[in-house]
């Protein structure tokens, strides 16, 4: 994998995370009958709002969802494209859970390995990984006057993205910040779809 | 207007803003009767979260908020007075209706070229000016855990706030960053008092 | 006092604050019946909230509970007591109003002395003292879709956080910041004890 460039592999893992979270928040707005701007800002924050939170603690200088154009813009068609269609197909509704269930392992190894780069202790860095994968969802559940889903329905997300968070720790403390990735995101989806399987 | 010192244009008809927001505030915290230290919570959130939320995306070292004692100032005696008096008159209203609708277009440009300083693109300055402008709001409105009325009661603040974003940005790449303010004013207030006339 | 370090002293107290906290915030999540993740969750808001609100505001690099790993380890491990635990016996309960109202004053002196030595006026620094007293629990309750107790059924510890905060504004003032923080844990717990007893 040495010939991939890392930071280009993740962000396309990362964008398609955030569009996935923005078809999800839009289908939050749709149920509380959002209009256009609730849509956009459901989705912004569903999408954005694990990797800012993360950029905030570890005072990053700007938030990459501001600098990066692709993620806002990501954000915003997916919160377009849930305002304009209905998303209620069986196999869009798997294709979402795959791609936010990847979303999941990739935001928690980034997460984790941004706080690796700037020094954190092995708690600090696996909180952060597991806030950067469901602080979107946190702050979206918070929104609309909900307690966060995480919390006691689907405690789901946030353990897998603690065993997502935790692999990326190990394989990055070995120099392989990219198996650690992959791992991440592999585990991540593997457990969630095995767990929906069997819930 | 070139002769008007920018920044001293800004603070005055921000801290105005703050002031109406304040009362706003404390408004909703009568509603809920909250003690005097549950308005002055909501006063200060409604007023300078916006600005805090932008000051803290930017990561502009310490949020104006803090450094400018007129804000903080402003906010807690707007929360003092909405504490004591009861604001309910039909002129009051009127004026109070009239300083938010300034401080939303207000707002909304000062985040937007506050953004655009630090070399933000287009679609990241917009959203900060949106938030800017509602962020206050959102905010409170989380605090009493109420869903924003932004997201779907009150499309009215989210939509004049992204018009006077845009004009700001298009203004200020022109180099006309007074003439983006004032626009910005003079567009959000006219098509909010409009669209109040109408509803 | 001056033999002892005060980061050390200050260090103490804070810690038993954040267990205290944590101890709370599992309460919080039993009487919701969360999982695991949502009692560390709540117990990591309810202990670290306030601190990480501070340094976020205060801009100051890494928030203290990101890079002191007693912080972490401690809102860890209560959330892991409160899971575990039943904490409902009358001197367990005593205790940790105690702890609290301990962390009351600790927290809003370390607040108001950390705004201090970056150079904030005195409404900012009592503001952010204030903040981090109550942050954590305004947090913790919003995250449970609640409207903060402080704002109305709890004045208490604004009201006393507040006081501790003036106190440590004009102790550190006076170039005795040790004595600061001696005299806002002692008013907040002896003020918070009196208002219960009356209650």
């Amino acid at each position: 994998m040495s010939s991939i460039d890392p930071s280009a592999f993740f962000n396309v893992v990362d964008v398609t995370g955030v569009v996935a979270n923005g078809l999800l928040g839009g289908a939050v707005a749709r149920a509380y009958r959002f209009d256009a701007v609730g849509f956009a800002m459901l989705g912004i924050v569903s999408g954005l709002g694990g990797g800012v939170i993360r950029d905030v603690l570890l005072g990053n200088g700007f938030p990459v969802a501001l600098t990066n154009p692709a993620y806002l813009s990501g954000a915003l068609i997916a919160s377009a494209a849930a305002y304009l269609l209905v998303l209620g197909g069986k196999w869009t509704g798997r294709l979402l859970i795959l791609a936010d269930l990847l979303a999941v392992g990739c935001w928690a190894a980034t997460g984790t390995v941004k706080s690796l780069a700037v020094g954190l202790g092995p708690l600090a860095c696996v909180l952060i990984g597991v806030l950067t994968a469901i602080g979107g969802g946190i702050l979206r559940d918070v929104l609309v006057a909900k307690i966060p889903a995480v919390f006691g329905d689907g405690p789901l997300y946030a353990t897998i993205a603690l065993i997502g968070a935790i692999e990326m720790f190990v394989l990055a403390r070995f120099d392989l910040p990219n198996w650690g990735m992959t791992a991440s995101i592999v585990t991540c989806a593997g457990l969630g779809l095995l767990a929906r399987r069997r819930g």
